[in-house]
């Protein structure tokens, strides 16, 4: 599938073509990747957890101190996704927002203005994620701050064009025999009913998917246990799955050479949250 | 001392003014930081040791994959060096390679031309750098894959921060007790007349300036171990100082609580190689 560019960017409070959305070669996205990205999708003319993105929009911005205020972005939502035709459409919703344009030094600049950009694209996600992923695994080589949703993204870059090579669905890191996340889904697993995922500290993002998930779980009766699972105890778990907010609940058929299940057998957990994910969602977006 | 624009920027091939040298909100560079870069300095009328930046340029290029020529930069360089009125001046070259274009997905983009922007702006250096630093340590917290002169540098921004707001040079970086190197230098030691200094693996950014004392301390005689140094005896050690292309050799006097010395007492090894420095300079480019 080919990827297209969005009818319409928003940039620093513009409308404008694909084309002519342009910024400086000084933005300090460009120069040091340093800035904050944030995604979420509306369904049924309704953005699922939208307050749960932007806070976490705000909250990451705040962690490396980009001072940009994101209380009054529904109004600049609504432009842009007017301007894209796509107004109460099912669509994504991607944002962007950098330190601003200086002269290149490491340092903060003072009195910079951050430079936002998003746009939207239309975008249908399945009821349920039918896909029986499979995944390969790599060493967690990137920083020790992965709660950071940074755009910063070399590392994860690398290894979802590693994934993709093999023909794969997924790049699964594994930091110190433990597994943390992917390139950019969580990842979950099972075993005897309980269901195991990397607790949200320096490690992972704490994905609002993920969150979801935990809380499904806790209304499922399902138990869980926030601990990393490690490389060798990962082959033999009962079911593994990927959550993310556009790949919503994926499940893992095989991780390497290794099968959890073979044909369209997806874990019984794994499909019991799929299906109360749609439930959320229906309830929360309509349907 | 307030940064400035530089009169022109080179990109692409063109040579713009810098306020019009924009580049599209899809380039990958601003989308992920992914990217390569390379800084060297004109001397008397010839860049110190060009071969070896424009080598490593390459090799870092290589090692994510993006396509793009560096055999014809010459023709290119001279061409922004001219417009910006700096040929033959002292000037610093800042050049910035990234895997262009492409509707935002992490994976590498097929037939993609990359994005390349360079700039020089005006830089005399001082014969011999006679900064006594003071400098901060901290967690390394980057990804394990340092020796790629990537432009994904929010962790070396963020630590780069903390020291300017110290009121500090530079900020040091240590790895499970170990030091690896700084948020733009590299960092050496010295203790009984041996050279310390992280070996050039993945942890570390292997300096030119690095490669060049190393070559300074085989013609002069004095021992090296490449070897990292561990936190607790880097306070042991009778000098430290750092290195890179445009900090030359900068004597550190303090790091954290710890003086290497007091006043101007810079250590005699540090000195004997930014004397030796200094002559290198000079007999490559002529003084």
């Amino acid at each position: 599938m080919k990827n297209s560019y969005p009818k319409k960017i928003y940039l620093n409070g513009d409308i404008l073509d694909s084309e002519s959305a342009t910024i400086s070669v000084f933005d300090r996205g460009f120069l040091f990747g340093d800035g904050i990205y944030e995604v979420m999708v509306q369904i049924n003319g309704r953005f699922f957890y939208k307050e749960a993105h932007l806070k976490r929009l705000e909250e990451n911005l705040r962690k490396i101190k980009i001072d940009f205020d994101t209380r009054n972005l529904s109004a600049e939502i609504s432009k842009i996704l007017k301007g894209s035709d796509l107004v109460d459409k099912d669509c994504l919703l991607y944002m962007h927002v950098t330190r601003g344009v200086a002269p290149r030094q490491h340092a903060f600049p003072t009195s910079i203005t951050p430079t936002f950009m998003m746009y939207a694209i239309p975008k249908i996600l399945p009821d349920i994620n039918l896909i029986k992923a499979s995944v390969i695994t790599s060493e967690d080589f990137r920083w020790t701050r992965c709660d950071i949703k940074m755009i910063s993204l070399l590392g994860n870059v690398i290894a979802n064009e590693d994934a993709m090579q093999a023909g794969c669905f997924e790049n699964i890191f594994i930091r110190n025999g433990v597994v943390t996340e992917a390139s950019h889904c969580n990842v979950f697993f099972v075993k005897d009913d309980i269901v195991y995922t990397h607790p949200a500290d320096r490690f992972i993002l704490d994905g609002i998917t993920r969150q979801l998930v935990l809380e499904l779980c806790a209304q499922l009766g399902i138990e869980v246990r926030e601990k990393g699972v490690s490389e060798k105890a990962m082959i033999d778990m009962d079911e593994a799955f990927l959550t993310g907010t556009t790949t919503q609940i994926a499940s893992i058929r095989q991780i390497d050479d290794h099968f959890y299940y073979q044909g369209d057998a997806i874990g019984k957990i794994t499909k019991r949250l799929q299906e109360a994910y749609l439930k959320l969602k229906n309830d929360y977006c309509g349907n």
